[in-house]
């Protein structure tokens, strides 16, 4: 079974932007044991996607087009995937009134062309798509198949999870079992974790081990192929164990959309928690992290964003001989702010940031020193250190600062 | 001029890396106004990228293949290009040298397979590796030109800007200018504005318009080739006045790298005034995208997350019958928050959001429905009302909200 993802898209080919539905696609045909031989890009341009799909169905069986599904004029998938089946578009009716409706309750004027995106080529079946307004497709011919699918990453990957891989595993539902668990670790190189894990399990034969590299962690994948699902479980199970002999500090769950904020919020839940924070160069990141999870007002009323010295002093009442003599990038100043939040809002837990995002050096320090305090009920206030490289950037050392204040709280 | 970037690799085609050479290299190549109208991706299988070749040399003109240059056997790139143009590996005998030399140096024991990375096809050029050991290539047959790239991303990008760039540049002396701007906006659909741009912009020939979604803006690029510059300009002039005359509300500057948060801020700045907020649904996402832009403390000093009723009360001062009479998904409250916000931190400009980020409904409220209030120096307070989807989800009715927000201080 040989597949290929074709990309379509002017600002990839220009390079405008960078192909990451392609790789997520790819990662899950490969658990799938699908996996997709070829990959093509090409710009939204009517002969030559023609072309280029007649091309992979010489080669491939499973034939992907990504993207160009948006209702104005140089979208134009759904059309041209229809010309090269040879067949007519047809309109999912039910589909089109919701459009409709959703225009009308968002009080937007909607265009005569958003029709377009409630079509597919007459003979396929639309696939769902969770979170927007295109139908992608699915078309059986002779043997093969094309499958449709939007090209915003967010509308991608949940056409990707619920619609296209269920209908995938029903229509190979005649190959054999795949199991398989993601794991996912924070605070280690995903080339130096993979050679660890890669040691640990040399000796577990027929499961395949596969890394994915997410912003908010790295995903590994454990995969074992054509075993009933008990006997694989427990050949997961045992990789799991030696790989959590290594990495357990770096280790924070097992899912496919885990994050450690997630965790850390169910964490604080169980235990009827609250917590705040302060941030400095972090300026809300994190509190901001924590309000990403539905549910996060069970255990998080509100904290502080204090950037100049004077708002310490103001806001959390942080002495201000401590920040003269300590000077802002410190342990002392990173200690009292988590100590002042926790206060000041009364809660179990408070977390303090505080340091040099960059670009330029603050205190004699160079950017990606980072301080970060957390008071918790019942310990003493500790601090960590974090030396980051200023070259990955101001973003960067911000988001990295937040992912480690999430495991200091975690562990 | 057709190009084609063929990208090797087996890891790419399995997802577990993003291609993010063939971005790079086909932003490079639009720069230099000759766009890669296909990019091809194939595992490291000698038969399969002999084929992929072979199609691209009837599609192309200048074919790119990236990556598999190094000394292992599953590296099958140079062979299999010297085989595809039908000529023998030829070693550069003073490169072959300097690699020995060099682990020599590092006291590494060389296999003699690393020889490999000194060939190159008979009759083609070498191109240097300024960061690694494995030579490019760049090969002439019948008007077509067949170029060799390594894999690493550090070794492409110093060879696509040190030798391969230079030599395009030789190469393609002849060729016209290309001039171009780009210009940012918010808070209006892509589609929508694409078509009325369009409409604008229908008289002027000669002025190529593309739009590119970024998280942060719809980034709308006025190219003209084949023109000298100042005529060139002045036509982009013209083009961006007869846009704006239409699109002015949504707009907020001109550059490749601009985000609202840095209009913003450079705005404050020159007003030597500071803002702070209040932020319920947003969590101190708001605050966050401020300390994004470099140069932050200027503007801003700090602010507060205040999510639960609680801590709208405790932080901002608000009165508990505010809340209770107007619910907090209310203009009041948006009001109130910021002009607590503004007035606790004593500076010119205050902001509340407040609203139903998801997934359930909120006193009443759908997903989507959003309050923020701004009271700013010397204007009695304003506050707005956005509805927006709740199917875009959590995420991105706080992301949209930050958004609303900052244009709402900009205009
Ligand atoms: O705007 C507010 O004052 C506010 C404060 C806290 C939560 N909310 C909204 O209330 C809902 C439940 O919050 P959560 O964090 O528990 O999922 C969700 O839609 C949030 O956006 C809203
Ligand atoms: O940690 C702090 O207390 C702190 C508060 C404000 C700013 N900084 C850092 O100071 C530097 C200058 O800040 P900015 O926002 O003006 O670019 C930059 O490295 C910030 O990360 C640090």
């Amino acid at each position: 079974m040989d597949a290929e993802i074709i990309s379509v898209g002017t600002e990839i080919v220009l390079g405008q932007i960078i192909n990451t539905n392609a790789a997520y696609l790819a990662n899950r045909l490969t658990q799938l044991d699908l996996p997709a031989t070829y990959q093509t890009t090409v710009d939204d341009q009517s002969q030559r996607l023609e072309r280029v799909i007649n091309h992979a169905l010489t080669r491939a069986q499973l034939v992907f087009v990504c993207g160009g599904l948006g209702p104005t004029a140089d979208d134009i998938t759904m059309p041209t995937v229809a010309k090269t089946l040879g067949k007519e578009l047809q309109t999912d009716e039910e589909h089109w009134k919701w459009i409709q409706k959703t225009f009308e309750q968002r009080q937007i004027k909607m265009e005569p062309e958003n029709i377009r995106q409630a079509q597919y080529p007459r003979g396929g079946e639309p696939l769902a798509n969770p979170v927007g307004l295109a139908l992608g497709c699915w078309y059986e011919t002779k043997g093969k198949v094309v499958v449709v699918l939007p090209g915003p990453p967010a509308e991608f990957k949940a056409m990707v999870e619920k619609s296209l891989v269920p209908k995938l595993q029903q229509y190979f539902q005649t190959r054999k079992q795949i199991t398989s668990r993601t794991l996912n670790f924070l605070g280690r190189p995903e080339s130096q974790l993979m050679d660890e894990i890669e040691g640990a399990t040399n000796d577990i034969p027929g499961i395949s081990i596969t890394s994915y590299v997410q912003p908010t962690a790295i995903q590994v994948r454990l995969t074992v192929r054509d075993l009933p699902v008990i006997e694989a479980e427990e050949k997961i199970d045992q990789a799991q164990k030696a790989i959590l002999a290594v990495e357990e500090p770096f280790f924070f769950g097992v899912g496919d959309d885990l994050t450690l904020a997630k965790v850390v919020v169910e964490q604080l839940k169980k235990r009827g928690w609250k917590l705040t924070a302060a941030e400095s160069l972090t300026g809300g990141m994190f509190q901001s992290a924590i309000c990403s999870v539905p549910g996060a007002s069970t255990v998080f009323n509100g904290g502080f964003v204090t950037y100049a010295a004077s708002a310490k002093e103001k806001l959390l009442g942080i002495p201000h001989a401590t920040i003269d003599r300590y000077g802002v990038v410190s342990s002392e100043t990173a200690a009292t702010m988590a100590e002042g939040c926790q206060r000041k809002l009364n809660v179990e837990v408070g977390i303090g940031f505080t340091g040099v995002a960059g670009p330029d050096m603050l205190e004699g320090q160079p950017a990606g020193t980072v301080w970060i305090g957390l008071a918790m009920k019942g310990r003493s206030t500790k601090t960590v250190q974090l030396h980051l490289a200023s070259y990955v950037g101001r973003q960067a050392i911000r988001t990295l600062s937040v992912q480690y204040g999430l495991q200091l709280i975690y562990h």
